[in-house]
């Protein structure tokens, strides 16, 4: 698979899953993980899908995806920008950044993930 | 300095340079150096400087910055939210990210940038 296959079909399982159940997102982070939520930073696999489960009913529409090789080989960027609906609320802008590190063929767990709103011009 | 200043102080330098003549903005990038901007990718230094003067005259407004330690221990994430004007048109929300790469002991180049505009939800 290329960069562009496999960030597309990342993109697609994750917010999928996360749309319908956010524990299901578990396997693809590790204690290596990090994330950063609206500037809130957590470590971990658990603490990760903590923070995401508490944002409450999501429904994301992915507008655009940019992908680019990293400064390691075995990982990939992934840009993802789209609307993003909190509970019955109206859509806003989100962007999130994905860094996919594979620990071997085909398989990839996301290295640091990073989470805006884009609001309030 | 701590992650969190340098990219504070790449940040402003950054979009304080863009905003005032995108050409010295040509050292921070080299021939590994990528950009994607709005999907169109260009590789190398004085290819990148090319696709960002042809946007034209701009002023970036950063609301917010994070930060998050690479896979590659010599490099450091920074992700941008703001608006952006583009002549003397509205602004618009923008999001960007850059991997920095150090090549030296507080010497660090733009392996990656990826930026989006966010508009029409």
């Amino acid at each position: 698979m290329s960069a562009e296959e496999i960030a597309a079909a990342f993109v697609q399982h994750f917010y999928q899953t996360f749309d319908n159940g956010v524990d299901a997102l578990g396997g693809l982070f590790n204690d290596q993980s990090m994330l950063t939520f609206e500037g809130q930073q957590v470590g971990g696999s658990s603490a990760i899908i903590d923070k995401l489960r508490s944002v409450g009913a999501v429904a994301h529409s992915v507008k655009t995806t940019d992908v680019q090789p990293s400064s390691n080989p075995n990982a990939i960027i992934i840009f993802v920008t789209g609307a993003i609906k909190i509970g019955g609320d109206n859509p806003l802008h989100f962007c999130e950044f994905f860094h996919l590190v594979s620990t071997a063929p085909g398989q990839y767990y996301v290295h640091n993930d990073v989470f805006r709103l884009n609001y309030g011009l």
